[in-house]
């Protein structure tokens, strides 16, 4: 189906190697990602616990040997989109009412979505005491490739909650670039000579700058955090608290590192001192005093280390409780309620929690005759942007009508159970942690075996068509190193600070930024992807132009 | 013994900790070291071989938790004579005849010694093509506490080869910095409360800087190797090629990083490209031209990943081949002679090697009546420097004499045989790798039961004796976390680029530098060290002063 031509630069890349050359890349790949804490802890899979009880080993984050070729031209688009995306991010969770009507439906069938919008409704009618939001998102893509046509840029999905990967992707970067370049730019010892890698000579019909571009992931959001942390002023305690970010974590998070790049920066850069909270421990180390004493509400963190210093969090960034499965414990809805109702700058708020879900990205991507909900999310921007975010969607489609009769109307419905047209789609589950995609020709035969009331519960995506040539191969978690067909997503970051006032659906934009890259890779047999799973790898890209 | 005020900045240190401290404090030290590579390779009694078949895994290099204090007069005078004791061991490796009679005894019974003076002797016959010389030195000391006086600082050894820890025992400072600094230099959440943290308050008889001194080990040790490298000049192949340096390294190196943290400073910084070379691949990666070819002997490196792009070598950094051991191979003295006809810079040159063994260090301490060395070594250099470095000699006695009457009229025999004075002293093998030093009450009847011929093969030394209420707490590789009373061996790195000139026993000196340190703590229990092998651990310090 896709046209080979536009798969040019995908073919005979990566290299193949000689076993020296494998060795070499390998091992310094090996050396180079604990040399500089590209890492993880391991799993259980890999380590048995009973070899490593104290919990101090790591391994090196699966990574691929080499860049991923990636459109230039597609990168640039996602690039100059993105701050325009982080502002229709923090218009949609600025609309209550419109976010309501929109998960109205959802909310009566989705116990997690139900709880979250509870507490948003319980602080609401207490009265919120922060009007700042900030969001740290990563938007993510794919490159798609039609006949005839110039690559294009498709979007996957846009996080408004722990958008990872930052830190670990700027290593990848940093170690790709490295292996592209050492000891020189024109002549790599860990990479054979490639047209991709040269910087003039090769094949002139495709041109790259040789190695990936620098990736500023962990400055970005690190700047955002930082940003949130200066806007929150001076402590609201009396007397006033040292102020601080809380890192809300997960209990066994194996991606720390991943997170400490972030805290690292902040500290160094910034000077401002974060901690990291497991969600186990919300209620344990942090407290809001009563209305009699501070109606501010400030959120007072008392270190466990130091019992006798407590400070006040300005911002929570959440990297947890984005998951249904995170909240397993009888205080878990508690203790999100307790951080809502707080003045620190939650990131996100419940709202734009919310506004992450896979209903409201299926909903922007309407457009005349139905609403035009991006016009009236982005009244200030021209026709040509609104254009250029319009052409990064996807094709969706809701299975949710009025009636059981209505439902056989819908174009969705159509396409989804007709095996022809199926073929070329996913079917997604809206709820969070909702269960595993359907594929294609499998749609058919699983919306049959589900009753019709159930339909509403999903989404009907177009696929994404990656290049089909695109090959590399990864050094896991285990160190063994697979070569094959792979598929890779491209995350953009980006962060958003805003105010909301009272009564007005507009939010006051503060700070708007772009910044920092991931790519994900996946072996193509592999549908779902997730590097922390060991489905997928850290990536980094060469991009390329094509004459 | 001790004189009690001398050891009050030991005293109720560390601070102690309470569960929650010491969760929060071995909690951040365990992300610390993987986030910032201050890591090893696990030894295979730590992470059996078969569950980490391709060598991924790396835990934590063993650290202290709290830099331990040490007496600031004896760090600043460690630190001033360093260039003094370059410019010493430089003049040893620079007069043969010297260094010939001093090891002539040693190497009749000594095959290492004798096959490594073989080979400097077929190379001076052949001719020496390099007249350039590179010394890594690590000088190591003990704070030495006597009664009714201040610390004084005693030599241990000074390092001529394989000079390690740099690279890490940077890392550690960063690591105790952070700990004694998070979130303010004012309150740490780490470490409680303690005198010797606090900048200003507390005890006003002891004054520190409430955290460890920066450390420039691996800035000053990388600028030693690009200073060898620069002053190499032009390649001598034609057609000229690339130049490089390489990394002589073990082939199962599990300090790795340590090393990695030099060459990684090397490109940032030097744009001086390096290869790790393992012993074992010394003569299939690396030739000498024939003479008729190349006169001039360079050294040329064939990356076996690019074997098209050869290089060649300004200066060979030796991080193996400094013990016995090591030498286990058929080829490996051929290895070692290979490199030392060649035109590379050596790091160290056979004679620097030699001028580093105990039998060298011991002879250096002799003053009138017998000769001053010191003062025919240094002869420019002013009484008061050279009273300054023989301050830092633990007496040390030959036990070897012409005859066997001889023996018993030695100080040193008389010393070793007696019980009483035997107490305070340890008798260490003159052998490089000759086994473990005796010590103490243990002498007379080691002595004793080996012939007396063989006694010339030990030296005498007095016992250094440390602050004896010295405690810290060490974080292991495998996690475990071991309190106690310790030692601890205080290194201070330096560098030396010297040109000999035929003829001519004095040095020309191009280069000398000092700069960073190394702190190696032990239990008090075991007498005998090395990081590596798991018995002490990485330290950094906090310097005292007492008023």
């Amino acid at each position: 189906m896709a046209d080979q031509a536009s798969n040019k630069a995908y073919i005979d890349y990566p290299p193949p190697l000689t076993p020296e050359q494998e060795e070499y890349l390998v091992q310094t790949v090996k050396n180079w990602t604990i040399e500089h804490g590209l890492t993880v802890r391991p799993s259980t899979a890999i380590v048995p616990k009973e070899t490593n009880p104290k919990n101090v080993l790591a391994t090196n984050a699966p990574v691929t040997l080499f860049p991923s070729p990636f459109p230039k031209a597609c990168f640039e688009l996602a690039r100059s989109i993105q701050p325009v995306y982080n502002e229709l991010y923090a218009s949609v969770a600025s609309d209550e009412q419109w976010l309501e009507e929109i998960m109205r439906e959802l909310i009566e069938v989705d116990d997690f979505l139900a709880n979250l919008w509870k507490i948003h409704l319980s602080v609401k009618e207490e009265g919120y005491v922060q009007d700042l939001s900030l969001g740290m998102f990563r938007s993510d893509y794919m490159a798609h490739i039609a006949e005839h046509a110039p690559p294009s840029l498709k979007q996957v999905e846009f996080n408004t909650i722990s958008s990872s990967f930052g830190g670990l992707a700027c290593l990848v970067a940093q170690m790709h670039t490295h292996l592209a370049t050492f000891p020189s730019p024109k002549h790599s010892v860990a990479y054979p000579m490639h047209p991709l890698f040269a910087t003039s000579s090769g094949d002139s019909s495709i041109h790259t700058i040789g190695h990936p571009p620098p990736n500023e992931a962990v400055a970005t959001l690190a700047a955002g955090l930082a940003t949130a942390h200066a806007a929150y002023g001076p402590s609201r305690s009396e007397p006033q608290l040292p102020t601080c970010i809380i890192f809300l974590v997960q209990d066994n998070e194996r991606n720390i590192f991943d997170q400490l790049a972030l805290s690292t920066h902040l500290d160094k850069h910034h000077h401002v001192p974060s901690f990291r909270l497991p969600t186990s421990k919300i209620l344990a180390y942090t407290s809001i005093p009563s209305k009699d004493s501070n109606p501010c509400r400030p959120l007072i963190y008392t270190p466990p280390s130091s019992p006798s210093t407590p400070f006040e969090v300005t911002v929570v960034y959440f990297r947890a409780l984005y998951a249904p499965t995170e909240y397993n414990t009888s205080t878990s809805w508690a203790a999100r309620h307790h951080l809502e109702r707080s003045a620190a700058i939650k990131c996100p708020s419940i709202l734009l929690h919310l506004s992450g879900s896979k209903k409201v990205q299926q909903v922007l991507t309407s457009q005349p005759p139905d609403t035009d909900h991006l016009k009236a999310f982005l009244p200030t921007h021209s026709a040509s942007v609104l254009q250029n975010l319009r052409s990064t969607f996807a094709p969706q489609y809701s299975l949710s009508a009025p009636t059981s009769e209505a439902l056989g109307e819908l174009e969705g419905i159509r396409l989804a159970l007709s095996a022809e047209t199926a073929a070329n789609h996913v079917l997604k589950p809206q709820r969070e942690g909702g269960g595993n995609n359907t594929y294609r020709t499998n749609i058919p035969p699983f919306l049959n075996s589900i009753p019709k009331s159930q339909w509403k519960q999903y989404i009907l995506m177009e696929l994404i068509r990656p290049p089909t040539a695109a090959k590399n191969t990864v050094l896991r978690s285990d160190g063994r190193v697979v070569s094959g067909n792979v598929i890779s997503e491209l995350g953009i970051f980006g962060t958003c600070l805003w105010r909301n006032t009272p009564g007005e659906t507009r939010p006051e934009i503060l700070h708007n930024t772009e910044g920092g890259y991931l790519l994900r890779t996946k072996g193509k047999d592999s549908d779902e992807g997730g590097v922390a799973a060991g489905f997928s790898s850290l990536d980094s890209l060469i991009l390329y132009e094509e004459y």
